[in-house]
């Protein structure tokens, strides 16, 4: 199969055949991280705008070193300061940064569909590095592929993401991949964002933790983001680790091999108790890794460098 | 002609033949960023530091390019939380990035005649990246250079700048190279932003919008800058777009085949309607494109390249 | 003698000879920052984050330049808007950046001894770019380097810092680094920045500033921090600068010969008279230049590629 799209949007509008292409590309990059040189040519001469108009320092590190190591040239781009604040519309910032050679441009956007409405005009390739509460569809990418390289196969797995699923681009892209991948999904958090209209999604809607993840093959725990805490709907952060974190009681629950998640940055005592962050049931650290080659994939197949010459260039950068 | 200044500090103080020289240099890089591979190997080892007192995205991204696409080391220095902000002299920090072995210093400053200063002691080349109301120098290039792309020749055209003359750097050093290089300069605006003084340096000064455009091959609309809106000498924005924007009414005025331009960042509806920024006349994001080919000459005739090795150079970066 | 330490986080714990290795091979680099073509291919491939929890852009811009300059791929990491902010632990932080593949880690952090608790799980080299009043090893490093560059040897100088001692890291770093190659080391200051306590390391503490340089070969000033000033421990500005900055009759005191240092940023006026910070004795760009080389010495040494290697290299990047 061949990679035909311009855009990387969302994971709801691919195919099952996509994801997995990128999964199969994703690969190819798996233990880039750890070589001694870690530099590829694949993209030299390219241009990657990180267009941040919410900030991340994570992610936009991850994008960066993907970018770097490919060796393209790299440019931030963040909302601070910049024309967008003088006045300056979204679509004239990003014709003014076509206008100067952009190849790529991954945007952080705190709008769902930014990247979308970009996209309709955009000669770039436009990479959504995280729409609002929408999608992030290379930590969906980068979740899944932990789960496939840990556990052989996505199908059939039973998946839990636990916390605030409502207003979560996490779990978005993470319950389209799944789903087309064939995992059983299973959503629990307080009732007011676990609504259950998910359920029309094809997920299972649970309130109860220990019932959601008794079974649970994964379990992923998204982030309690303290910064934006949604007053109305959310419980405070002592009553949330009680009746939602990952606990050594809880995990005494748990299939001796299930997996557990965290999208990161992690609330030690929050979401989850700290010697179960470090424990040997964690692949936390495995998905930053893993992350990484999503990105390096993501670039590599927009630029129609394909899976097969990846590879080729690939082994280049090795014996560079 | 070769190239004989080691700065390049305003346009006032060049010859046409240097102008000219950078210009025909510019022309060299002008597709540079459609190619595929966006690289040359000219200033590769070199040392570009973009000292930034006055915060500007859209300039330091365009030279930032520039520098990178000519493989040079690019270090962006701006002034929060820097030792200017701990009472080191501008003196010092220059000296202090030379010792590091910079090689060119780009700088942005909020005093007219800061890069002036510098280049007084300076052994780096210093590029004059906007200073105060003074001069835009490589602003001014990119602007005559898309009138001379698109007309054939910047001598005995007719070009109409409109907007807050007075307090525009773009529109000084606009007036300087169109001067030098035989074009008839009109300047247009509210009588407190463009005084009668104007006439001196040879520019006809016309207060009224309709008369100042009907005859022009170009205009060149300068950005209102709401954010440092000069109360005592500005009407109100909605004053302004109705009495010196570019609408339909007034588009009906202009030659069929006048130019329209702007520096960016435009305000849609302000000084320009949108429809007549994205239409057939406009070449808005051309001048964006020019900028990074002007930056790129600008650095090659600093460094010394010269214009005939620098071809050579992007010959090579074609192949690579 | 090889070097075998994976990380540099003092010098209070190096050895005589690990001290003279990493000067000997700082020479390797001296002159690199004249070059024509400034790069060397020793890091390629590997990656440096520069994690400066506190701000500092000129400790930052010498790190990224050395690390630049070697061809390594640099991320700059500031606390603001980062993880760090969002509760993340600092050792979170840097298991996630070893996840990305982070060979090299230079932290400046406010906390004295946070690089040694890095150190204790790091897989990447930790560089010490300063923690809180503790060390600040390149500094200290690149003083001693400027000295025995100047003077052909360090063992039996009469070296005098002057400042404030107490929180000066800079100084904590020459101290440790001066005693071990054999220097004898004067203080100087109020008496409340310089106790008696610093007798029981092997100096002298003198606080009549006329006494402490009499006989001095070298005085290195350290810097006053008007921005984190200690009311209680101060004196007024004016004040310091009347009784221990260094003015012409002090100067006159001075042997001809005596070299005069100073970390930067300078405060003209204040612990110098403009004037004799450019006159013949003063070495401070000659120190900012120094520096660079020192953390060239330092990544190339912690790299493994050690002294010999990286003279090959260096050689390697000439001819490039």
């Amino acid at each position: 199969m061949n990679w035909n799209r311009q855009h990387l949007l969302d994971l709801q509008s691919l195919s099952a055949a996509e994801i997995t292409l990128l999964l199969d590309t994703a690969r190819d990059f798996r233990s880039f991280g750890e070589r001694d040189v870690k530099k590829a040519s694949t993209l030299r001469g390219k241009t990657v705008i990180n267009l941040f108009v919410e900030p991340s320092t994570r992610t936009r590190i991850s994008f960066e070193l993907a970018a770097v190591r490919l060796s393209a040239d790299v440019i931030n781009f963040t909302a601070e300061a910049s024309s967008l604040k003088k006045g300056e519309t979204l679509r004239d910032t990003v014709r003014n940064l076509e206008a100067l050679g952009a190849d790529f441009i991954v945007m952080r956007h705190g709008a769902s569909g930014a990247p979308h409405f970009l996209a309709r005009f955009a000669r770039a390739h436009v990479v959504n590095a995280g729409d609002g509460a929408h999608e992030h569809p290379t930590q969906g990418l980068l979740d899944v592929f932990t789960i496939r390289e840990r556990k052989g196969t996505v199908r059939g797995l039973k998946v839990t993401i636990l916390g605030d699923i409502l207003y979560s681009r996490v779990a978005r892209s993470n319950i389209w991949a799944l789903l087309k991948l064939g995992a059983d999904v299973t959503l629990c958090g307080p009732p007011t964002l676990v609504p259950r209209v998910f359920e029309k999604l094809g997920c299972r809607v649970v309130w109860n933790i220990e019932e959601a993840i008794r079974d649970a093959d994964v379990v992923n725990l998204l982030r309690i983001q303290h910064e934006r805490q949604r007053k109305s709907m959310f419980p405070s952060i002592g009553e949330y680790a009680s009746l939602f974190g990952l606990n050594q009681a809880r995990l005494r629950l748990l299939k001796p091999d299930a997996l557990i998640m965290h999208p990161g940055p992690i609330n030690r005592g929050v979401e989850i108790e700290s010697g179960i962050a470090d424990g040997p049931q964690s692949v936390i650290l495995e998905q930053v890794s893993n992350g990484l080659a999503v990105r390096m994939a993501v670039l590599c197949l927009l630029a129609g460098a394909g899976s097969v010459p990846a590879v080729g260039t690939v082994a280049d950068g090795a014996t560079a």
